[in-house]
């Protein structure tokens, strides 16, 4: 991320200074000669009136579409906005589909109904069609521009469809359709010119084709497009009519959203953006995990007061509670991350379960002796300069190296072992192991370490 | 991820059952039939031979080498290792370059020299080139059989090339080239088909290719291939010598696993497999974070001894410590993953900083409300438990309240705040923010709970 971030900013940058002195045909020179997405990461960081002045200087309609369409989608509605209605409709009606549902779908209904009425209306009345399915389905992120070809053609007919068709995104599937549009097969672009000219369609045709509804949830669908690695799958609607299609280029965004939403799931802050994008949801979703955590620390609490007696004795016990639960949180999530990423990307199969755990156990051991060696030796000092016995003062700090040690070992443990286990039964091993691994490790923590001073004075 | 399990595991019951019953005709039909990407993962539940066998019943070799391919190139290794060198090598010959050189580099030197041994010569060079590639390169994942046409054939002529090349992987983009193999232009079959087949290649072609270095980072090669939404990018060594492909389906799992880093990083453990595989790499990588908590811990510890008077009249106190630190930190660590995730996945612009770090201190303070009615509660209620009077207690149940509160809501503050200002200054807001966020508020836990006792008492 940071070296394209770099990229964008050195691209906006050569471009503010052109604004500033007006100069028009450098800047057309850039704006027509740069790759629309690079262009769409940099206008981002421009003030609003700058991208239309900019995107002026794009030159055709056509490639302001790309541009606009690169853009994420709340803002290119910002830009159609505030541009004039007629230059925004000249653009929408360059834009694919899909791309410009998502836009017009991001502004308000007013603004969006007037780009429309403007546009010829059965691209307008698509475009309708195409919002009214949900933002998260196959048919939110569909294009509709579907080559479908009927199954009575010959080759040579079909090739001809191809070449009429300049409007259609990248078709490599040709679809094939019975009568009434319903999904009969699928063929390659390859297959069609490979073949003799007079095959049918049908004969050429593989009938076991995978399609997906358009309801289907768009993570779904990306599940689909990786697991088979297909580069596009056919989507239908209740009847098997075909109705779009969707590309691998419109999944890789789900598939990243997918593949992140473990961090949120961890940390007990729901699954999805729409969890914490508003105050109240966001509370909603986050507070339960916490009241888990809480029951934990409450445990803990119960923990400590019952060693009271040693404490009222030795106080200075109690500053290296944080210090202890701190390093065994920490170490823990370490591996708790290890194991939940592992899960995620499939490089942990569950046939590793003891392998994983007790390579997290012996990792936790290592850096708890460590850890356990500079903290018995801070501690030591810290009790001496107390006052304490030089011997007194040994098995304290004995006591307290053992605990690290044991607590950081035992934290990896558990939190190598606890998402396994949950893969294992089922469970989404994500959800909220974060505060559930961190509130158990609260707990043991204080356990090994009270009970490790106890057992050495 | 749940649902596909529950899938690869019903498709394994069944076929365990039918091994048992030795019901080949079944066997071979589900293995003839089912597309190899779920064959493979159902057979990754079996023991090796119980692989083998089934295997056996999927027919032709190509079918065979399609299963091995989908299957995770370990598991790749172990089949054919285990199976007789001469049909470990029929299927071998049938595999892909890419994914047969893959499979070979997890096989020990001697067993992979043993079957491209077997191999014709031609084959295995071709092998031996690709393995000599980094794993995680473009080189590493690319295909070498690339459909390279002559930049001087007419279209009707490149069309004749398509057809009488099968053995290539998906050639919607035709790359062309120069004389001694040299990358000149890209263009599309469509274009091939659709234009009249006396115009000349280079004439048609767009000479504005990108492509990569076969030493280019797979992670590089995943972002070109998503930010331009590429289905393929052309391969090419120092020369500019065309030399393999990497398809947009060899990078969706580059994809995923660059996306799922951020776990990795923002608990201290690295940024990739390769640091948590070997014990070794594993403390080196986690060790020094570690290090860094543990000053933070131990800075705690310096406040809480500070107030060892209040600590020496009400003991209890110590009991609270893990309390507020551990719910500070959940809610930290929630406030955390949201502003993570959104800024990889590009929803939390930087221009949303302040829209953002509020929301999170608004959430904090609520939940902190919340939680804090609770502790107080509670708190009140042991002390009196303990024996104090109830009027001598009501300060510190208020205390205990509002730290709480004001720990959380500072907690989510700082967790927000962090990795956006990260992001701002360009460092990469992923890297260990974890034990960083967890540790300042260990440090600010404290500070307010005994200040807000203190100030109450």
């Amino acid at each position: 991320m940071p070296v394209s971030q770099v990229q964008n900013q050195r691209l906006a940058d050569t471009l503010r200074r052109l604004l500033r002195r007006k100069a028009g045909n450098n800047i057309r020179k850039i704006m027509t000669r740069t790759h629309p997405a690079d262009l769409a990461n940099a206008l981002v960081l421009f003030p609003i009136e700058d991208r239309i002045q900019l995107l002026t200087h794009a030159g055709s309609d056509d490639r302001q579409a790309q541009i606009v369409a690169a853009l994420p989608a709340t803002e290119g509605a910002k830009l159609l906005a505030e541009m004039e209605l007629q230059r925004a409709v000249a653009i929408a009606c360059e834009m694919y589909g899909d791309d410009l549902a998502d836009v017009l779908g991001e502004l308000d209904e007013e603004a969006a109904a007037r780009i429309m009425a403007a546009m010829p209306p059965k691209e307008s009345d698509d475009i309708q069609d195409l919002m009214r399915y949900g933002e998260y389905t196959a048919g939110g992120i569909m294009s509709p521009d579907v080559l479908a070809i009927s199954a009575t053609l010959s080759c040579a007919e079909a090739i001809r469809v191809v070449q009429n068709s300049p409007d259609v995104e990248m078709p490599f599937y040709l679809y094939v359709v019975s009568e009434h549009n319903k999904l009969a097969g699928v063929l390659s672009l390859r297959q069609l010119v490979t073949s003799r000219p007079d095959t049918q369609v049908k004969d050429l045709m593989n009938t076991h084709v995978v399609s997906v509804h358009t309801e289907t949830d768009q993570e779904e669908v990306a599940r689909i497009v990786s697991r088979y690695d297909f580069l596009a799958v056919p989507v239908v609607d209740a009847t098997n009519t075909l109705v779009g299609v969707v590309t691998v280029d419109d999944v890789i965004d789900v598939i990243r959203e997918e593949a992140t939403e473990d961090i949120l799931k961890m940390a007990g802050a729901g699954d999805d953006v729409e969890d914490t994008i508003s105050l109240r949801s966001s509370f909603i979703t986050r507070a339960p995990w916490l009241f888990a955590a809480l029951g934990g620390g409450l445990v803990a609490s119960f923990v400590i007061s019952h060693f009271e007696d040693l404490l009222s004795k030795y106080l200075l016990l109690a500053a290296f509670i944080p210090v202890i639960n701190g390093m065994a949180g920490n170490v823990g999530t370490q591996s708790l991350a290890i194991v939940v990423r592992g899960l995620a990307t499939r490089r942990n199969t569950l046939s590793l379960f003891w392998k994983t755990v007790s390579r997290e156990l012996v990792v936790g051991l290592l850096l708890g002796i460590l850890y356990g060696i500079i903290l018995g030796g801070v501690g030591w000092l810290r009790f001496v300069k107390q006052g304490h016995f030089v011997m007194e003062v040994a098995p304290i700090a004995l006591a307290l190296g053992v605990a690290m040690a044991m607590a950081m070992m035992v934290a990896a443990t558990i939190a190598a072992a606890l998402p396994l286990f949950f893969a294992k039964v089922g469970v989404d091993p994500a959800v909220a192991t974060g505060p559930f691994v961190t509130t158990s490790i609260d707990i043991v923590g204080v356990l090994i370490y009270f009970n490790a001073v106890a057992l050495f004075l």
